[in-house]
């Protein structure tokens, strides 16, 4: 399978981007992000998400939602808020949050 | 030097997400890439940018500027431009981008 970021969605459609160091404190931190990526995708208006790490660096993820709302519902989800907790207790060295409403949006692709 | 993302600007900024996909082809990429970082950083208003690169897989970099003007000044950089072009010409197999408002944003430090 050809790895692709995600396409260019139709705007207005809203961005939260998590941008973050992480401690050496490995776990318990797999199985929570699988079960946030299970989590996340039964949230209507959860369009998809980005994610990259350069390993010892910086890793960022990129969660699109089609409006506040999605992301309102994504962010009150209680297992969620517990996984947030502990990634402040345990996985984070430090991190930023931005979010962020999209104006424009354009995709490439190679012989696309 | 600790590694640490941008942190949470005063909102409303603006947000440049980039998330792509590498060919192969690295013939001149570095050097661009340096020079670009150069000379993004005279444009004022340009608030800084994080980036990651999964190894063989997804990159994602965020620029933050204070406002449109300022984005729009980078994106109209001759010399920018031309390395976009040689981008889709060479170095990217497929890419998206995102060009956002910042409506909040936060930010964590442990110890900090």
């Amino acid at each position: 399978m050809t790895i692709k970021p995600m396409p260019a969605f139709e705007p207005p459609y809203v961005m939260a981007v998590f941008s973050s160091v992480r401690t050496a404190e490995d776990s318990g931190y797999p199985e929570t992000l699988a079960r946030m990526n299970e989590l996340v995708r039964e949230i209507p208006g959860f369009l998809g998400y980005d994610s990259a790490r350069t390993p010892g660096g910086l890793g960022i993820t990129v969660g699109y939602f089609r409006d506040h709302d999605a992301l309102a519902q994504w962010r009150q989800d209680l297992e969620h808020q517990a996984a947030m907790e502990q990634g402040r207790a345990e996985w984070y060295e430090s991190y930023t949050l931005h979010v962020a409403t999209v104006e424009r949006s354009r995709g490439f692709e190679r012989n696309g």
